[in-house]
C-alpha cells in the first residue's frame, strides 16, 4: 500500500454538500422503495453486509426477534457480516461484550466501531512509525492504538490534569504528535482541550481525526447525552480546522472493506433503519442499501412524497431475510 | 423597551455572510484610506470612541506612547469612550483593574466585556424574571449577572462534578432554565456540557448565547491558548443550534450604545488594529473607523492590492489623535 491514502476520509464541508447533493438529485418524489421480494437474488449478489446496531440488530437493550438465526443463515452462506458503531469509548474487543451478552455469536474483527476505524485510517495512511498519536477521548481508541503498534499519549491519563495559569506560562507539547484523535470523552478539560489545539495548530502536518461528530448519544436509555459532535465541535473551534471524520457517516469503511478484500463496493449492502444516516451513508458509499421498518423509521414515513431518500429495498426486520430466502416447507 | 430585542445579535451564519459580502462590495483594489490628517474634524463628527484594546491602548503589558493623554483630551473634549474585550471570566469591575495597572484612569462603565454584553443582552430583551440562566462560564458572567439582577446557575459552582454513569441514569435539569450563556471555561467538564446540552434541546424556547467565537486567547503572552470559540463550539455541535453572539464581532453593543444614549451609529467611531476583525466590525455596525498601525497591521498590509477592507482613516497610533487635534504651539 502506497503512503497516499486511497481513502475517501469524510470532513464536515464534504459533509454538508453530499447529503445536499444526494436530496437534490433525487426527484422530487420518488419511487417509493421495493418491499424486497426476492431476498435470494440480494443475498447472491452481495459478499458483505455492514449492519447498523441499535434498530436492526437490537433495540436498547433488547435483541430484535429473528436476528440470530438470520445471521447464522447469512454466515453459513459465506456472508462476510460487519457491525457498525461510532461509539469510539469502547475497543472492538470490549465492545464484543454487548453482542456476547446479548446472545449472538459475533467474534472482534466483525465490529467496525470508530475507536477501530481511527486506528485503521492510521494504518491505511502507513503513519510513520517515529509519530505519536495525541487521543483526546476514551480508552478505547487508547487500546485499538496499541492493538495497531501505533504510538499514543493522552487519553485517560490526562483526565485529572488541571492548568495552573501565571504569567508567562507556557504549555509544553509534544512536537512528535503527528495526529490528534478526538472522540466522545466524559473526561474532557481544558488541559487536553490546550494540548490537542498546540498540536494541530503547531506542529507541521499534523492531522485533526474525529471518530464521529454525533450531536447526542445514547449513554443511557433514560436521555440523550452529549455525543462525540461536542468534543470534536470544540477542537474545530480552537483550530479553525475541519476534521477527517472516520466513522459514519465517513465511507472510509466501505472504502476500507473494498479495499482490504478486493470486492467491489456494489458487493457491499449497507442495512440501517434510518434514512438519512444509514441509508444516505450506503448511498454516499456506492453500495446497496436495505432499510429495515424495525427501527425508527415507518413505511408510511419510507412512502410519504416528503423523503427524498430511498434504498434499494425494505424490509420489515430482518429475519425477513430468513424467511424470503428459506421459505418455510 | 419593548419586549422586542432591537439589537441585531450576531449568529455564525451572520457571520458567514456579512464578511463575504463585505469583501464582494468592496472593489477588487480599493483605494487605500487617507491619514488622518484632520483629525479636529473627525473628533467633531463623533460622539463616542470604541476602543480595542491590544495594540491600540496596550501591547502585551505595557501601554503604548502617548495612550493616556490622548484620552484626557477626549474626555475633556466631552466624548464617550468604551473600551471593548471578548474576555468574559471577569466582570467590568475586575477588568478595570488592567486599567488601574497601567495607570489609565477608565471606569467600569466604560468597559464593555463580554460578560457584561450578555447580561445587557439579556436585559434588553426583557429576560422574565421567573427565568434562570445557566452558566456554562466563569466568574465574570455570574457577577454581571448578579449586577443585572439576572436569576442564575452554574458557573464554578459545576466545576468539580462528575457524572457517575449507571444504567438508565437521567441527569435532571431546570425546567426553568430560559438561556444558556456559554464563554470561556478553564473548568469545562462533561457534567456542564450536558447540564447545557439538556437546557437548550429541552427547555421550549431557551436561548444559547455566546459570549464570543475566538478560536484562541492570550492567557499568557508566551502562546496562545483556546478561546471561547472551543466552549461555544462544543455545545453548538452538541445541540445543533447557533449562538447568539454577543461580544465581537457582534454589532450588538454598537446598538446599545445607539439605543441606550440616543446616538446615530455614524457618530460613533471603532478604532482598531486588525483590518478583518476591529474595521470590518465598525463597518458591519454602520460605524466611522479609524485604523491604527500601533498593533500587527502595517502600512503596507493596508494599502496592498490584495487588501479589500479599507478603514475611513488611519493613524500611526492614538497620539495621533492628540498630535493632530492640538498642534504644539
Amino acid at each position: 500500500m502506497g503512503s497516499q491514502a486511497p481513502w475517501n476520509v469524510w470532513d464536515e464541508r464534504a459533509a454538508m454538500r453530499s447529503p445536499a447533493a444526494a436530496v437534490a438529485a433525487a426527484p422530487a418524489a420518488a419511487k417509493a422503495a421495493p418491499y424486497l421480494d426476492d431476498a435470494a437474488q440480494l443475498i447472491k449478489s452481495v459478499e458483505t453486509f455492514i449492519f447498523d446496531c441499535d434498530g436492526v440488530i437490537w433495540k436498547g437493550d433488547k435483541l430484535i426477534e429473528g436476528v440470530p438465526e438470520t445471521l447464522d443463515m447469512l454466515r453459513r452462506m459465506g456472508k462476510r457480516l460487519v457491525f457498525v458503531t461510532n461509539n469510539s469509548t469502547k475497543s472492538r474487543k470490549q465492545y464484543g461484550k454487548k453482542f456476547e451478552t446479548l446472545g449472538l455469536n459475533v467474534n472482534e474483527e466483525e465490529i467496525f466501531a470508530s475507536s477501530f476505524a481511527a486506528a485503521a485510517y492510521l494504518q491505511s495512511i502507513n503513519f510513520p512509525s517515529n509519530k505519536k498519536v495525541y487521543i483526546l477521548g476514551e480508552v478505547g481508541i487508547q487500546k485499538e492504538m496499541e492493538q495497531a503498534g501505533i504510538n499514543f499519549i493522552g487519553g485517560p491519563e490526562d483526565a485529572d490534569r488541571k492548568i495552573n495559569l501565571e504569567p508567562g506560562q507556557l504549555m509544553e507539547h509534544d512536537k512528535d504528535v503527528g495526529a490528534v484523535v478526538v472522540g466522545f470523552d466524559r473526561y474532557i478539560n481544558y488541559y487536553k482541550i490546550q494540548y490537542a489545539t498546540l498540536c494541530i495548530r503547531e506542529n507541521p502536518g499534523c492531522l485533526f481525526i474525529g471518530t464521529n461528530c454525533d450531536a447526542v448519544t445514547h449513554l443511557t436509555d433514560a436521555q440523550e447525552w452529549a455525543g462525540g459532535g461536542a468534543m470534536v465541535g470544540c477542537i474545530k473551534a480552537s483550530t479553525k480546522r475541519e476534521p477527517l471524520v472516520v466513522g459514519k457517516p465517513s465511507t472510509f469503511m466501505m472504502d476500507y472493506l473494498s479495499n482490504k478484500f478486493g470486492i467491489s463496493k456494489t458487493q457491499i449492502c449497507m442495512v440501517g433503519d434510518r434514512l438519512d444516516t444509514d441509508i444516505l451513508f450506503g448511498q454516499n458509499g456506492g453500495c446497496k442499501t436495505l432499510l429495515v421498518l424495525s427501527g425508527v423509521t415507518t413505511l408510511k414515513t419510507l412512502e410519504s412524497p416528503d423523503n427524498t431518500i430511498q434504498p434499494d429495498y425494505y424490509a420489515n426486520g430482518l429475519s425477513d431475510l430468513l424467511k424470503l430466502a428459506k421459505p418455510v416447507v
